[in-house]
């Protein structure tokens, strides 16, 4: 499995997935999941991914083709496309391409056509965007009201995102909370892993500044680790006992 | 959906189940997902279910058949069998009971036989034991390394008690810890809903003292609920930011 999150607050955007795959539980890599595309002072494009890693890697593969014009004459590329609604059009149509190639054979062998996207980032004079892209291509933006969007192994990582997440954090607050609820995803669920890919888009930098992958060893994660776990149990033996 | 979470633990048992089930958004309903049968200084047993409400009933209704000489006569009970072990058997053996009766059907339209159970209590001299029982039949036993089952919404509610949960608790801190379980569950999925039914098995006790149907109006509950958003809120505030 695969946990990603990304968020989408006023000051910018912070999105942060694992590099866990598994084909088995003797079966077990390392694949990058966060990928981003960027033309200094132009536009900045986060794609995180989740599901199947031959159809994700593909969407990949594809969008990449279509900025090589000798690969694609003439196409719309995430380079060209105007906004970012656009571009994540162009991630929904390469995922039915993938899915006209690859689909019938999975669905024979049982499987589903199972690739989930967090796709966000910032094109010229536009406002920040965050989507979450379905397997079906098409897919939902964030706002206000509910400004972060998770895929993969989401569960146990939401509840303190729920709590605590608002627009108006900073964006190394937003950094923090993402990794928290990795931590509580990385102790529940063995088919999340380490190392942690950040990245955390400042609001019209038009550019890629502030990226981080966070190893097992990492001083700060093991700090923000520890020290949630004492502040959990403090707060839980602070807490009044059950009587009946 | 169903959230239900049972601990076994040096002084005795802790059993919480919620009370929503739906088929469909707009067919919720509340209905009781604890039972539990006694012989007052003899033997106390609980079950919580998840899954589908009618092979869950079907599984209880046959149980109680088995009591009552006229309708199962010579059979097992779980007023006569000998161990916990046995009871759990016995659980099993009427769950294949209802699948021989409406398994087919429920695959012919395509619904699998979910269904799951948190099965515990103690029986004379043996020490009290807690079982999770598949929707085979078969089931697992919990042990000190793991001294905690949980069934149906189980992902919101496990980072909590993954870190806090020992054998060696008192009951009113178990109990809490379920309810804090809970609390995160019900926030972040509303397939689960107030109110819970919670019980406390004490060790040799051979009888159901402290039981409590907890409602939305439930004043410890309430407490307990803002207390721990507040102790997350202030903790979360008080780790240092994640800066590149």
């Amino acid at each position: 499995m695969t946990y990603c999150v990304a968020m989408r607050l006023n000051r910018g955007l912070v999105f942060a997935a694992d590099t866990r795959t598994s084909a088995g539980n003797d079966n077990v890599a390392t694949y990058r999941k966060l990928y981003y595309w960027r033309r200094p002072g132009q536009r900045v494009i986060v794609l995180c991914s989740a599901g199947n890693l031959a159809i994700t890697q593909s969407v990949v593969s594809l969008l990449n083709e279509k900025l090589v014009e000798d690969l694609s004459p003439g196409a719309e590329s995430l380079f060209t496309v105007p906004s970012l609604y656009r571009a994540a059009r162009l991630v929904g149509e390469a995922l039915r391409e993938v899915r006209k190639a690859d689909g019938a054979d999975l669905e024979a062998s049982g499987s589903s056509f199972n690739a989930n996207f967090l796709f966000g980032g910032q094109i010229g004079d536009e406002a920040p965007r965050l989507f979450h892209i379905y397997p079906e291509g098409n897919f939902i933006e964030a706002t206000d009201d509910t400004p972060f969007f998770q895929i993969g192994e989401h569960k146990y990582g939401k509840p303190i995102i729920d709590r605590v997440v608002e627009p108006n954090m900073r964006l190394g607050e937003a950094a923090k909370l993402a990794l928290l609820s990795f931590d509580s995803t990385l102790r529940s669920n063995i088919s999340v892993g380490l190392p942690i890919d950040l990245l955390i888009y400042e609001r019209d930098s038009l550019d890629v500044r502030r990226q981080k992958r966070i190893e097992a060893d990492d001083e700060y994660f093991r700090k923000l680790s520890s020290a949630w776990s004492e502040a959990l149990r403090s707060a839980f033996a602070n807490i009044e006992e059950f009587k009946v």
